[in-house]
């Protein structure tokens, strides 16, 4: 069977037909713009792309986009026979530690959580209600972004704020980029022939997003991202870490309202705040061309990702593993180097010939010398979401 | 001769008169609740305290009640041989990197930085301008919290914010606390009889506010506290890290204000925030009578500083000495021991019966295995403060 896996956006629906036997997807699409007059809506099937431009007014439409897209482009999902559809939902709170089956309870808990993922949760419920809606026989799964981090230590998930209003407004690290951590902690095991129980592991996923875990026996115990997506690392157009007394100052003196200073903080700063860019590829040839703000962004950004991984040997106490993943870890071997620059007393280093060019294999890279494996493993996470949902399915007692 | 170490704060002002050779005090005392009907103006000298409840509307009337305790009280100020009047100021900016003698250029610039501190540089402008009213006759010199952490790599003090909003805003890292972190990797120093030059050194400053530092070879590099006090380590009330968005978060969800927000986080959080008490003591108390939320503050401030002092590991390469100091670091040896447990593996390790007990001389707590020593060291800021006064009056050129 073939499991078909939404992530729907505020304003995107991005969806998967993936075989989770084999790994591949099937077919893949998106549909932009939505509620925005024209939308765009892009498929992929057996080597052809096929673009479409038509209105699409809410998720309900996207997705009834999507559904003819596979009926004239193919493949037929009559006969795709798809066994599950996995929604991707970045917020799952304090409720959910793993994929679930979703009834009209997960819904409204996925909705109640809309004010700890405003941009991120109404979207989740306006597709997961279409889908159900569209594709009443198969089971849908909710597969959420911070279930990972739900075994995260209560010193580690706990901030140092008043505790009656961290009780009363949901305020904790939840983490997010958690199926992509987990899968990642998964296939390193396999790869290496080592028991996931025996292994401690520090993860950087680095992406346009970018988020660092630390994982003792497969088991999250502390990782970079917050309460929401904005805090850890510099990442492509959001700060990480920054004192949070800046907010008040910028709304003091700046006079910036608080939504301004959202945007700012979430799209405006990063990589692309400091240089102009948040592509690594641009901001290499920047550097090259002698650009300082350029330079300056990648020093913050090795320098940020450096204290984690100091951070978290700390932790963790002993290191097997550190992981490269996602598109910046998996492609950018100067990064990769500079990141290991220094760390040699940690037992961390990077070999430059294993470390050189990119490969689609998952591969060491760390000399031979090291106590410290560092590896480079591509995740992906519409294969983690639909094998998931697979084990899900099976193992429900309602379907036996 | 003597030094007058003065710290006007928004509401109190602070008084030492300091021998900077031998480093004791000959006398001190505090007025407080400045401008708030009825003060309260206490001075010791040569064992007898006393205390007084005048009006106080301003920091010249503070400051002139002072110079009245000195009069009535004793020692003569007169007779003492004042050299030097040292201020305190929390603020440099990026303007001051070590002690300056005082002039308008100077002052005006302290008051420019009102923005980046508003709620101490006010209180700074006022003292000094009385101080240097009342005693016109003696060199008055401003010491700044920021100085000693100028010398951070730009990879260190630059947040991954919008630049051009950063520039514009004065929005970096500066770090608080440098006249104690300066002092302490000077003495580590001295008691080891090695340069400074050649040491790599943690330092943990952890009173009611708290900090860390990585200096190499007596440059700091690195600071936990950042564009204002409220960034890092965990404190008795302030939070330290926390998820910016947090702020955002509460502003919508909780319909608090910004000054609300500023005032959970800066004094309704940290240890009080989560149990209740600030104070360690206490804090030690609950935890015996099995109190939950104490246990879990103490937790979380534990849990933070091992990540610092991994963080800062990772960066130095190579960490010669951790020293504890002031009033948490200096007397509290469960916290000393509990922070160092489980790193080992960084080479870093307590013994038991030489982190016994609260000692007032420097001294070596870990064990002989280990390759980075663990001292306790006391802080003096005030004598740090009277020493650099010294200093900068003597090579003064206008005093040859
Ligand atoms: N060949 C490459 N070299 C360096 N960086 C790359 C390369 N390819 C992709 N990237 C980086 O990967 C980023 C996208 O990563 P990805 O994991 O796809 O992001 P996300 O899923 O968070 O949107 C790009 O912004 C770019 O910085
Ligand atoms: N004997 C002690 N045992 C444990 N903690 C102590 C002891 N004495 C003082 N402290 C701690 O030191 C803190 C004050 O430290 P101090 O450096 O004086 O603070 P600050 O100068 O930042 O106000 C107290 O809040 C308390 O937690």
């Amino acid at each position: 069977g073939s499991v078909l896996v939404i992530n729907s956006g505020s304003s995107s629906v991005k969806y998967q037909l993936v075989n989770p036997i084999g790994g591949e997807a099937i077919a893949s699409g998106l549909v932009e713009r939505i509620g925005e007059g024209e939308g765009i809506v892009t498929h992929k099937f057996a080597g052809n792309t096929t673009t479409a431009r038509p209105v699409v007014p809410d998720h309900g439409a996207a997705l009834r986009e999507v559904l003819g897209m596979f009926q004239t482009q193919g493949p037929d999902l009559e006969q795709s026979n798809i066994v599950a559809v996995g929604h991707r939902v970045v917020q799952g709170g304090s409720y959910f530690s793993g994929p679930v089956l979703i009834d009209d309870d997960v819904l409204g808990k996925i909705r109640d959580l809309i004010p700890l993922a405003p941009l991120h949760n109404p979207g989740h419920v306006a597709g997961i209600e279409v889908g159900r809606a569209l594709l009443p026989d198969v089971p849908h799964v909710a597969i959420f972004d911070t279930a990972f981090f739900q075994t995260l230590p209560e010193a580690a998930y706990t901030y140092a704020l008043n505790a009656e209003v961290a009780r009363e407004h949901g305020v904790r690290r939840y983490g997010f980029h958690g199926t992509s951590h987990q899968y990642v902690a998964g296939k390193v095991s396999r790869v290496l022939g080592r028991r996931l129980e025996d292994l401690n592991q520090i993860i950087l996923h680095l992406g346009n997003g970018a988020s660092a875990s630390a994982v003792r026996g497969g088991k999250a115990i502390e990782t970079s991202m917050g309460m929401t997506p904005l805090e850890g690392l510099v990442m492509g157009t959001r700060t990480g870490d920054i004192d949070p007394a800046v907010v008040f100052h910028l709304h003091r003196n700046a006079g910036m309202s608080i939504d301004e200073i959202d945007d700012l903080l979430n799209k405006k700063s990063g990589l692309k705040g400091l240089s102009g860019e948040n592509d690594f590829r641009a901001l290499h040839e920047l550097i090259e061309q002698g650009d300082e703000g350029a330079k300056l962004a990648l020093d913050v950004y090795i320098h940020r990702l450096k204290k984690y991984i100091g951070a978290y040997h700390a932790i963790l106490g002993r290191v097997d593993v550190i992981t490269f993943t996602a598109g910046v870890g998996e492609n950018d071997d100067i990064v990769r180097a500079l990141t290991a620059a220094g760390l040699e007393s940690l037992g961390i280093a990077v070999d430059p010939v294993r470390n050189e060019g990119r490969v689609k294999e998952p591969r060491i890279i760390s000399p031979d010398w090291t106590s410290t494996l560092v590896m480079v493993v591509p995740t992906n996470e519409e294969l983690a979401i639909a094998r998931q949902c697979i084990a899900l399915v099976d193992e429900d007692p309602a379907e036996v």
